[in-house]
């Protein structure tokens, strides 16, 4: 099953490495990953996406656990959570296709970040679900390039 | 001086690992890395933030470059791009606070996604540095959890 899990690691150098072999070594290909400091500037947050099996996942957890730069696992997958994704996207734009593209934009209560004649760079938050509908929406208009942030999340309410 | 790469690469396992490994044998750290897939499901695109000397970090691109699984890499530094990060954080919250930081929220154009009797949670997008100054203004307020996607960024305009 899919996996959303949160490492607190140590800003060192290398350490994004470590994390990834962990999982690679154990065959678990990562669907989405997302690196960012926190408040301290010394201690990052990853935002990690795998699927596999439960029992095999919280072994590779326990390992990460252990690694010197690790500070606290958390898999979210069972907790209550909080998870968003960002994506930004150009599109073709035309006079034809421009109120359908507007219109959708706003159901997805999307911005437009940039617009030339014939592009348009938009940008859209929701759940990684979300994301995956506006682009199966969108992409009839034409996609001319697009980067997503893979998921973040964090703990619901008062934890 | 900083550097915003973007990196296309094939869906395999693995893929991950070598890219990082291949900063880390430079010496280079990584500030942010976020990873997700594009509109083709074979194909991912990493935005890289990292910071060097412009001709050693354009070597370690030509490198990249040559990576079996690396389909494009581009160094948006130079070129005109869009960058934008997600911030997902959650605050202390009381009654004395609770005015302050409702007007924060707007003034970073933030949205509520979950609010609880002590607890509040928000998301909020922008530039990196924008969302430097969130962290700061919000810090004094008790910051409970935070987690950022990293810079994700594509070309602007009619590229």
């Amino acid at each position: 099953m899919r996996h959303i899990i949160s490492v607190l690691v140590e800003n060192k150098f290398g350490t994004l490495n470590r994390v990834a072999a962990m999982f690679s070594a154990r065959g678990f290909n990562l669907e989405s990953i997302s690196i960012g400091e926190t408040e301290n500037t010394e201690i990052s947050r990853m935002t990690i996406v795998t699927r596999g099996d439960d029992q095999i996942i919280s072994q590779v957890l326990k390992q990460l656990n252990r690694l010197v730069d690790t500070i606290k696992v958390s898999d979210l997958t069972h907790q209550a959570h909080v998870e968003r994704e960002l994506l930004l996207m150009s599109l073709k734009l035309n006079t034809t296709s421009r109120t359908e593209i507007f219109e959708l934009i706003n159901v997805f209560k999307g911005k437009v970040v940039d617009i030339k004649q014939k592009s348009i760079t938009i940008e859209i938050v929701g759940s990684p679900d979300k994301i995956n509908t506006a682009i199966d929406l969108f992409r009839p208009f034409g996609i001319r390039e697009l980067a997503r942030s893979g998921a973040v999340a964090i703990h619901r309410g008062e934890h």
